[in-house]
């Protein structure tokens, strides 16, 4: 219990990598974004619900994108029991096994949300880390199309609600039926050309990236990258490959409606996905979501596996400059789509469901990006300097510092080593504290206290550093008693807001 | 792809033991209780800062409660580098972590928060999980106990935000430097005792469970239980029982001073630490803070063996009625203390910390019993029913949803299978709507639509339980014009609300 043991061999101090400490301002943006978030999500009729961490490995399933060895990318520990335990890597899998797990006691349909980490064992790289925070909504139990509208529009109404403007941004929506149809149609149908399908599926994905010209390459004989590294190829031929790429080069979905029902027409669901599209498209028109909104967009993939019908995707369309210095559009945000089948793996019954995710610390950089976070303002503490180090002076300047807080005033008494009183200016100033409160002596015999405006004080004394100069220096600074403390702080830093906003460019 | 695919077998849908899924009702508490205690500790010129859930095992250390060997009680894994990784076991340690590797950027005293889950791989029990959310608070770099007195303070204040009256509680305060004291004094100094120091004060803080006659067998020869299993005693004779006992009796702190100094008079740290408990007595009493919230109590021990100074504890003194039917008093529902050799385990220096935690489920418990949570009304969703499924009619309904959210009103439209409307009514009893909106073919044609005041309706018309005598019934009802829906919903949830103000027995 003595000292000496707490340090048997100094350790260093570092995090395992993909992993980040959170800063105070993050946490306040996230805090303040997600607040938004759950409000809008809330008069859509959602309702909260959390899951552990921890799933059984089995109850995940293999549904990571990108992957195709069972617990690749995730994080797995034995129990003493000898199950395999796994950090949960996305929100949705936690939730099917939620609803099945809970079936009788749940009314479907059934709208939730949550917040919370997941966790890829992968490679960490410049903003992609091990442990990230996602934000998602799910219906389950609902079978039509109408339920996917909802999600669509409640996107657009949850980025409008974060400042995000009409134009800045677009929900794009595709249905995985049609392009199972387009796939069947160029002969990919059938069980035994999923791997195939993937495959394909994942050069899509890649369009953003690599322009047609790339997946074209990825969908027939392969890619090699600036590295060397060789994609091997889905290997289509150039007909196919033609196809795929007509479906997902379509620009407007009224335009190519007709050529997409042909190519389509005849495969098992083909049409069936077409319809449900044009569904959608209308329903949201009827609720005053236009194109300018949520837009039907054939090259929506998403990477995963488990979607079974519409596919929707939030990007961002305003220009940001990338680590190159080249401006691109900041792109996707979140999306979603339908899965009615992930829930029925753990029941006898089908349970149709659909949902979408936002990446939490994506977002938050776009909103940062457009001055829309961290505009609340936050008010440094009101520090209470430590002039004696006696019983009865520390009482008064603990008195001192409660006074404030009761008042409603962000306020502290210094902690740190009081005898040096530069490290206490030191202190206040790096702190951004907006006043200090000093008693010394003298000032405790007449019962009085000063007070230092130090926003006024550093704006009139820029070049005062030292100590002694800066209590020569009184600038700003009054003498009132004991009884007038928290009255004069509020005045001064009402004076203060004033000058913040007067001076827009000051904060 | 296919639906067939999703389906290879039917799996078991369970949690892993000692997890739990978190209810709205609980997530909503949770929230409004942690949004207080942050106001709180803003207002005591505290930041947020969140560190990842792992980390390297080594920098966790070894400072479990009740555990002897390293990690156990600790959920690890080996990375790909054949690192351990560790979930963490509490928020201090990753604290102590990130100050360390900060240490250049951080400017000291460093007050900040921060609420999170921690993982304790044990096994579970009744109330005993194996991740829950603790709300910490620290300040490092902090020397003096004026920093000590200040986080009673917060607990005290953090209580009372909280809803919980004065008397309700009472915040606790020791030293360990007391404790060593006596623990030298009757011969337990010195490294070599380390062992036996740390299991006569486990054997001390089960003073609450077994009484002085439990721990005086724990601290002598050992203690049988009720089911025969033996706990080994820390061997003690007579006359140093009597001392530790008497210690940890302490009931009143100034009847006992003079005895207690005599006792720890000439050992290494006792007069200090007796001194530094005076001095917090001091400072809390001059800021207002009496013994009827913060009370000097020598039996407060803390689990931890890393804090080195003084320990406090917040306890609840109300009854509540425990498993058995027994009266009990709640008990502690966080503490801490000082840990000077936390930080300094990776720094060539000290770095002097104080801090407490908070069980935030414990809280909550605490909270709901008192009444003082969950009071914030949630209104249900207002329901759009669906009574055609054609696109024309299932855009009308889209949009009158998406009208009355547009009006601050929280509405969804109905997503199962609308062919069944008694679906839709016993969804909307279940889910407790207020209203229901109806609009067929008839209304369509005359573009009215249905309101059904359904809290209205259900308290007329109790016993009305088919689909089709609730709609022969048309209790509480009224068609308006499309255009007046959002007015008229507003009025019957303002009646409503009214109708909850005037019964409050009924809500």
């Amino acid at each position: 219990m003595s000292d000496k043991q707490k340090k048997p061999q100094k350790l260093k101090a570092r995090l395992p990598r993909g992993f980040v400490d959170r800063s105070a301002s993050d946490i306040r943006a996230v805090n303040e974004m997600t607040a938004k978030i759950r409000a809008v999500y809330e008069h859509y009729g959602f309702d909260p619900v959390e899951t552990p961490l921890f799933e059984y490995t089995d109850a995940l399933g293999k549904f990571l994108p990108d992957s195709d060895r069972p617990n690749e990318g995730v994080f797995s520990l034995q129990d003493d029991d000898e199950q395999w335990m796994s950090l949960r890597y996305d929100l949705t899998a936690p939730l099917a096994r939620h609803v099945a797990e809970n079936f009788n006691e749940i009314q479907l349909p059934y709208r939730t949300y949550r917040a919370g980490y997941v966790f890829r064992n992968e490679k960490p790289g410049p903003g992609r880390f091990r442990q990230f925070m996602q934000f998602d909504a799910d219906t389950v139990g609902a079978p039509g199309v109408q339920a996917d509208a909802e999600m669509c529009m409640m996107m657009a109404d949850t980025l409008e609600a974060l400042g995000i403007k009409r134009g800045d941004y677009v929900i794009r929506v595709n249905n995985r039926k049609v392009l199972d149809g387009v796939l069947e149609a160029i002969g990919l149908g059938g069980d035994d050309k999923a791997a195939q399908r993937l495959n394909v599926l994942r050069a899509i994905d890649k369009l953003d990236k690599f322009g047609p010209e790339g997946v074209a390459l990825l969908l027939g004989p392969g890619r090699k990258d600036e590295s060397g590294d060789f994609t091997k190829g889905a290997g289509l031929d150039a007909d196919q490959i033609e196809k795929v790429l007509f479906f997902v080069g379509i620009k407007d979905y009224a335009e190519s409606a007709v050529r997409l029902a042909e190519l389509v027409a005849g495969t098992s669901k083909g049409s069936e996905g077409v319809e449900e599209l044009n569904l959608i498209g209308s329903l949201v028109t009827s609720a005053g979501y236009h194109s300018d909104r949520i837009k039907i967009d054939p090259s929506v993939v998403r990477g995963l596996e488990y979607y079974t019908g519409p596919v929707y995707e939030a990007e961002l369309l305003f220009d940001v400059t990338n680590e190159k210095g080249e401006k691109v559009v900041f792109g996707s945000v979140g999306g979603g789509g339908r899965y009615d089948g992930l829930v029925s793996r753990f029941m006898g019954q089908p349970v149709p469901a659909t949902g979408f995710s936002i990446g939490v610390s994506r977002l938050m950089t776009a909103l940062k990006n457009l001055g829309k976070l961290g505009t609340e303002e936050v008010i440094e503490p009101v520090l209470v300097t430590v002039m004696d180090g006696d019983v009865e002076a520390m009482g008064r300047y603990q008195r001192f510092t409660q006074q404030l807080r009761a008042a409603g005033i962000r306020a502290e008494m210094f902690q740190g080593n009081w005898k040096k009183f530069g490290n206490q200016l030191k202190y206040a100033d790096r702190r951004g504290c907006p006043i200090a409160i000093i008693q010394g002596g003298d000032e405790r015999a007449e019962g009085v206290v000063q007070l230092k405006d130090l926003i006024e004080g550093k704006r009139l004394s820029g070049e005062i550093e030292d100590n002694e100069s800066w209590r020569e220096a009184r600038v700003a600074q009054e003498t009132v008693p004991e009884a007038d403390l928290v009255a004069k702080v509020r005045e001064i830093l009402a004076a203060q807001a004033e000058d913040r906003k007067r001076a827009p460019g000051n904060v």
